[in-house]
């Protein structure tokens, strides 16, 4: 007889299931498969070299520091440094104000941890980051999705549900994960005005905001918040005391395998978090926080981060201009101006997890859409990743996918005259 | 007028406040006060040219991989190193029962989601880990403590209490933090027995196994567990169908910075975990996991971890011999047999805590006991590290303790003949 666990884990478990990302990044590892599934960075732009030479300066420094415990807020330097980054964004804040956090998933897991309450409702855009629903679900939220077009959430959806009390929003501003689209100057305004005249928080979520090939960079939240706050009050009531928490990540600057992001709130959040983070980890990986201080320090990130810019604004145009050769005409896609990824529209008819099958037969992959929905709601979506394939195989890959979706779309039309 | 986030918090975080532990690290970071507060290793062990080396070679051979995402499960041949080594301990485990985990600490959190119900009991050793204590109180367990007495948890007491259906018990075995006593074969035996017979999983947490100074090695309760199925069922019921949770990290014998744990336990367990620390970090770093690796893959450990034994087993010689002749006749303490800390016991009187002002002010440190207990019901002890400090600062600051200590000792005693 085996021992039986079942019947002990804990109710909010029971919402809980195994990624479907994850999955599909095990089946789409097949040496000849070209996946687009993943949201990973492209491993050659990596800074070997760099790494090499920092960690070993760091070992060779301070090595007794880097590898002991160090305190739950961060490495002091670090947390100075993202300081200054963050000022640069017009965000003004002090050390007291920055988390450094074991990449930005555990941001979003640490707030659910000091927020959520079992049945709390949470606004998302929809479709939304697929690992906030994971992290929050686990504290038993009640996800309340706004659709979405090529503009972002459609804030006149937003008007009503505000007004019903939810805990927070939660919106990624540049080049949504999944849908790769941006929010206008226009939209944030409104959303940072509604979330202020509700009393809402605003989680923002901005991992991809350095990776822009084109435009205009637009304000992030947190800072429209702290300008409305002046503008409401001469005295000068502070960003630190504005509404919106803003998470930023060196997964898609430096690498991911740091895990290595940080959290900007007002200081008293930030305590709490640290409370609540003593007891999920104690702290993030001192020696990853030296090494990566180390390495940038110096103005290291500039110029890297404007090299990578140009291989994904490549990468990404040789997807949507094959794309328009290959995909039938039925098809329709969002244009991202900088980010990892872009969305995909299929006829209503068609299920992207259906197709999905036929792809990886096909040696190519993808990640169906319903994943990026909380209630798994659409299925004639799917995400691509532009920046992790080189052009060669991008073409490919864009060609093999849309003979399956010719021949997929083909059947329904053949249904259709039938 | 401030955002007022105090009304948003989740009740769970009512019960969390700001360790005691890490207040008093700040408080004894002064460089010229004897610390014996923190759960420190030495530094001065930290094997940096081989980290060194072994970085150089993870970043020139397979940066690409070792900067990239990874699976939650963790970097196979760490799990498949973590499993031959766990093999001679005599617990016969695959990959599958493996999962890789940012500190030991995360493993209790992981566990604490996946299990704790809010008001779940959970038997544990009273004193015990506070960061145990931290973890599982953010998912509003019940803490029910037994006592112990120099050969740990009284198991008489434990009868009763285990046929009340508590979630889990938790029990470190080897050297526990704080007491630094160490459970016998009998008592082990007990355990396990008392957790099968009412089947009650059993947390065993076991950081500092390794770190032996003398006497016998004793079987770890997971191994114990596995025995007795075997006895129970000649078939060969497996551990993996056993109901001991095993926890170990590399924090003591590589180096805490890395936050580099591992979590033993029946498949369906580890799968459940690895759905809930998907959404909790992603995974622990692949850097630090590669590292790691290649530093150890070579047969490392052994002699690393004999040198730290030499150099731990004189350090608390030191402490011994220096406590015998510096504190006052009343005051009593445990010998412990390995790891990192030894526990003090004041006459009944005397307050650690408002000691320790007196203490820090005098230039000596160390963990008041109240800490440990979920209820902070005990104010006659304290915990002292023996590992962190030189021989000559030990002596040092122990005498200095012992000043404090009978110059407090003395207060009572002059006011009971007053």
């Amino acid at each position: 007889m085996n021992y039986d666990w079942h019947e002990r884990y804990a109710n909010r478990m029971k919402g809980m299931s195994s990624s479907a990302i994850r999955e599909l990044l095990k089946l789409s590892q097949q040496p000849d498969v070209i996946s687009f599934a993943g949201g990973l960075p492209a491993p050659e732009l990596f800074p070997l070299e760099a790494f090499e030479r920092a960690t070993q300066r760091v070992l060779q420094t301070e090595g007794k520091i880097a590898l002991q415990y160090g305190t739950t807020e961060g490495y002091e330097p670090l947390r100075e440094f993202i300081v200054s980054k963050m000022g640069r964004y017009g965000i003004n804040v002090t050390t007291d104000n920055i988390l450094i956090t074991s990449g930005s998933q555990q941001a979003l897991d640490i707030l659910g941890k000091i927020f959520i309450e079992s049945g709390d409702r949470i606004i998302t855009e929809q479709p939304t980051y697929l690992g906030a629903i994971q992290a929050w679900r686990s504290y038993q939220a009640q996800f309340v999705s706004v659709s979405t077009d090529q503009e972002g959430i459609r804030t006149s959806e937003l008007t009503e549900l505000v007004a019903t009390q939810p805990k927070f929003m939660y919106i990624l501003p540049n080049f949504q994960n999944p849908s790769g689209v941006t929010l206008p100057l226009g939209r944030r305004w409104e959303i940072v005005t509604l979330a202020d005249s509700n009393d809402i928080p605003i989680i923002e979520d901005d991992p991809y905001g350095e990776l822009r090939f084109e435009g205009e960079h637009e304000p992030p939240l947190v800072v429209l918040d702290a300008r409305k706050l002046k503008s409401v009050n001469k005295n000068g009531r502070s960003l630190t005391q504005g509404n919106v928490i803003y998470l930023s990540t060196f997964s898609k600057t430096l690498a991911p395998g740091l895990r290595l992001g940080w959290m900007v709130a007002p200081k008293e959040v930030i305590q709490r978090c640290v409370m609540a983070k003593q007891g999920m980890d104690l702290h993030t990986s001192t020696f990853v926080q030296h090494v990566a201080y180390e390495l940038i320090k110096d103005g290291f990130l500039k110029n890297h981060i404007q090299h990578i810019r140009q291989v994904y604004r490549k990468r990404r145009d040789v997807m949507l201009n094959a794309m328009e050769t290959y995909f039938p005409m039925e098809v329709e896609w969002t244009r991202p101006q900088g980010g990892l990824f872009l969305w995909v529209t299929l006829p209503p008819q068609m299920d992207a997890s259906l197709i999905l099958e036929t792809a990886v037969a096909n040696k190519v992959a993808f990640v169906p859409g319903a994943a990026f929905y909380p209630h798994n709601q659409v299925h004639n979506c799917f995400r691509l990743n532009f920046t992790n394939a080189k052009p060669v195989h991008i073409e490919e890959g864009i060609k093999r996918l849309g003979k399956v979706l010719a021949f997929e779309n083909q059947k329904f039309a053949d249904f259709s005259y039938a």
